[in-house]
């Protein structure tokens, strides 16, 4: 039997941090929508970093660089971090370095990990369907919001958990999962007037950046999955599913 | 307006510590509804510790001392850490050590806010009232397991927090908090059912030792608030309330 497990912050990581594990990591608003939509539209590799420094260095490289604090473009950076940005006349055949709070934390401490797939809803159906082929323990990290526990993060994880725990070899006794997958009852089909209450939905908002909350919650646009090795993000080789 | 915030882990303290608030320290199985029953049943002081070694050393100073890891009751102490120990006849007017894996941890975190209140659902109306009646912030801290988030000390922070809450000078901007209420309001009158799901349950099951959860998931069987300062556990004088 393979366990399934939730990290609801990467502060909780090394809690739970298991190198057998593949590990789905989350940033629903924004970062995991926005880096699941670029592979869907054609981009061929994303550099994740964590500081603008590293951002601006690799713009000064030549690289297009999506960058943003706060909801505020940063004016070396060719576009913020909404997921509408990310359009295949931008984005195909490119390399593009993506510098997120939250998400790249996540992201680097994931590779600890046996490996590491980004997730979003976007692609859910494809992340569970992968896992469900393999016999490996699962860990959702979830990036959450500065180290705090974040509301949105955690709905998908319990969507996520509950598709993989459809399958035979999977269990988990783990609380984060089974709160996860009630949140995301409660949610249930009207996720979108859910998430109303969480605290990043008025963060967005107040920067007029709430439009992609719609499009961050649509399911299964694409089967492409995004993983994270050796500090790049690549599509996983379809021939390995 | 004051706030209300739920940290889910000793391990997430830092994200949400706040020097002004009441912090309100709960592990509901078993140590936060143990000191309260000791309270209840008129012990003079609670002496938490962390280590065995504290305790074991304490022992040999003469105090009456409470241990047991993993539900194994110590061959130096006096007795086990479930609330049923407690009774009056061996606790009225007395000094106890009191040593706890998580409980202790959660405790001496808090020390950095205002106040350091011990909460459980025991005395529970006692705690909002308090909490109520003054104008500060409040943060609830949950022991967790071992650093990882856990169901039943998160229903009892939903629980409080939607308590205070229903006072006019609170409000809150916490997914914590809204992911605490709405999973209280799950388990809701069937709180011992749900409580079959949780990880805990099944930890003090193999030792014999859920009996106790019917008994530390009643309410308002005390007023008493026991106050952590200065290292011990006190009753908070009634006439400050």
């Amino acid at each position: 039997m393979n366990k399934v497990e939730v990290c609801f912050s990467p502060a909780l990581y090394k809690e739970y941090e298991n190198k057998d594990a593949i590990v789905v990591v989350t940033d629903i608003l924004r970062a995991s929508s926005a880096i699941v939509t670029a592979f869907m539209n054609g981009v061929d590799k994303i550099i994740p970093v964590g500081t603008l420094q590293e951002a601006k260095a690799l713009k000064d490289q030549g690289y297009m660089v999506a960058a943003e604090r706060d909801g505020i473009v940063r004016d070396f950076a060719d576009f913020g971090n909404s997921p509408y940005n990310f359009t295949s006349d931008r984005v195909h055949g490119r390399e593009i370095v993506y510098s997120t709070t939250n998400g790249t934390q996540a992201i680097n401490l994931a590779s600890s990990g046996y490996m590491v797939l980004i997730g979003a809803y976007l692609n859910i159906r494809a992340t569970a369907d992968y896992i469900l082929s393999h016999h490996r323990d699962v860990l959702i990290l979830c990036a959450g919001w500065k180290n705090k526990f974040n509301l949105e993060d955690t709905l998908y994880a319990g969507a996520l958990s509950e598709m993989i725990l459809q399958g035979k070899h999977f269990h988990t006794i783990c609380d984060s999962v089974k709160a996860a997958i009630d949140l995301y009852h409660i949610a249930g089909e009207n996720m979108t007037h859910y998430i109303d209450k969480v605290a990043q939905r008025e963060r967005l908002r107040k920067n007029g950046l709430d439009d992609v909350i719609g499009y961050c919650h649509q399911y299964n646009l694409t089967t492409k999955l995004p993983e994270y090795k050796n500090k790049f993000i690549t599509v996983l080789d379809n021939s390995e599913y």
